[in-house]
């Protein structure tokens, strides 16, 4: 058989969150590549070869993988949550499209999974039940000039938001501002939601507004989610629900 | 066993790709409610009683739901793709919201699936590889002229776009006028991606631009994908790859 790369999601943690796509390539694999705490995920076998690499070390990671495949071996490169949603597909591809030309020969699947947001949104209830975008709040491959006039037009557009690595420990300033810029575009009861760790054994899901958000209810393990003007809460015996309604009225134009 | 609700994610149509999570849910269930065409994906068995339904009747289809549950019923409610995105997750929350105050004590769960967009990124490559929003087309439930506010500020955040609902027999025109306002913000040259039906049998997948782009490439089965100011293709042998750098460098703030 010859040599292929499939760039898989491993979802947000729970293994009853991996598709059986993702399952049958990892089984056809020879060898596993991906960040240190993915690659822990995966159980050893006889005949698998696992690669585990620190962080930052993306395109090194892709050109190993597709230096692998074009010798023939089946490598699976594991993100976690989606491989498309700020993860390893993108950098895959920058290291082909800069590559030797052999590697465009290859056989290259994106094998996608449950994406933080999402399975941070139906723990909640149903938080981007309307139109939505998605931000990666990281200032390191991008100017931080960028993220904050997209964050203000999505405010304006009313979008619910979601919020990928909102807060690293050594910028955690990105967050501050962040939630400055929020409360000069949104009303002080707008819905924020922190969510730490969804679907595994230390979850944690906190609800909160603007007024009172802090950004130390933000690290890196936590997708926060800003409710558009029209996301509500139902509150009920245990766990309260938040969701955005599917009609908005014509008069109310966020 | 007393009754519950579970709001399930089917995923874009390939049994692979139905999480093992919802697998078991609907093991369990005595009860499956949802659209025809969803319904039809479940395999019938003892003792599973199978309750389809046409579209826009979400409503109802939630209310059946949730009264069922409180008769004591396991009840599966079924969404193609993922249940918080455009689907039955928000409308079984407003039924719940509206509804007697018993059915606030139901235990429910959403269990999130793979969404369109993200399932037709991973064909394409990863055009949503960078910051990107999402939205429905239809205005059924929302004023035109939010859309188009919205498909304004996106592009002018120069977001990757996805859009659901494109273009509905009965009201074509919104697709048209979609296309238009995105002429008039982004470059001709803007990579728009129309994915149908995919990962099933009669999937297609179009690369085309903005200038080439026409209205009857996409219809209610398709997922649009317009790229942002920096998505990309790889040429090669076999299918070109669609992805957006994960990098954006200073002077380029789209």
């Amino acid at each position: 058989m010859s040599g292929w790369v499939k760039i898989a999601g491993l979802g947000p943690g729970d293994e009853a969150l991996v598709t059986p796509e993702v399952t049958a390539a990892l089984a056809e694999a020879t060898d596993v590549v991906g960040y240190i705490p993915y690659v822990a995920r995966i159980a050893e076998r006889p005949g698998l070869a696992l690669h585990a690499s620190d962080n930052r070390v993306e395109i090194d990671r892709s050109q190993h993988a597709l230096h692998m495949a074009a010798g023939g071996k089946r490598v699976v490169v594991v993100s976690s949550g989606d491989p498309g949603v700020f993860a390893m597909a993108a950098a895959v591809f920058e290291a082909l499209e800069n590559g030797p030309a052999e590697w465009r020969g290859l056989q290259i699947d994106v094998l996608p999974g449950i994406t933080a947001m999402l399975a941070a949104s139906a723990r909640a209830g149903a938080p981007m039940g309307h139109d939505f975008c998605a931000i990666n709040l990281s200032d390191n491959l991008k100017p931080w000039s960028l993220i904050e006039k997209r964050l203000r037009l999505a405010a304006q557009a009313d979008f619910s938001m979601a919020f990928y690595n909102p807060r690293s420990k050594s910028r955690p300033e990105g967050f501050v501002k962040t939630l400055e810029i929020l409360r000069e575009e949104c009303e002080p009861e707008r819905l924020i939601l922190f969510a730490r760790a969804v679907s595994r054994a230390d979850e944690e899901m906190r609800i909160s507004t603007l007024a009172e958000a802090t950004p130390d209810m933000a690290d890196m393990q936590t997708v926060v989610i800003v409710g558009s003007s029209r996301t509500r809460v139902i509150e009920r015996d245990g766990a309260p629900i938040v969701y955005t309604p599917r009609f908005t009225p014509d008069e109310d134009q966020g």
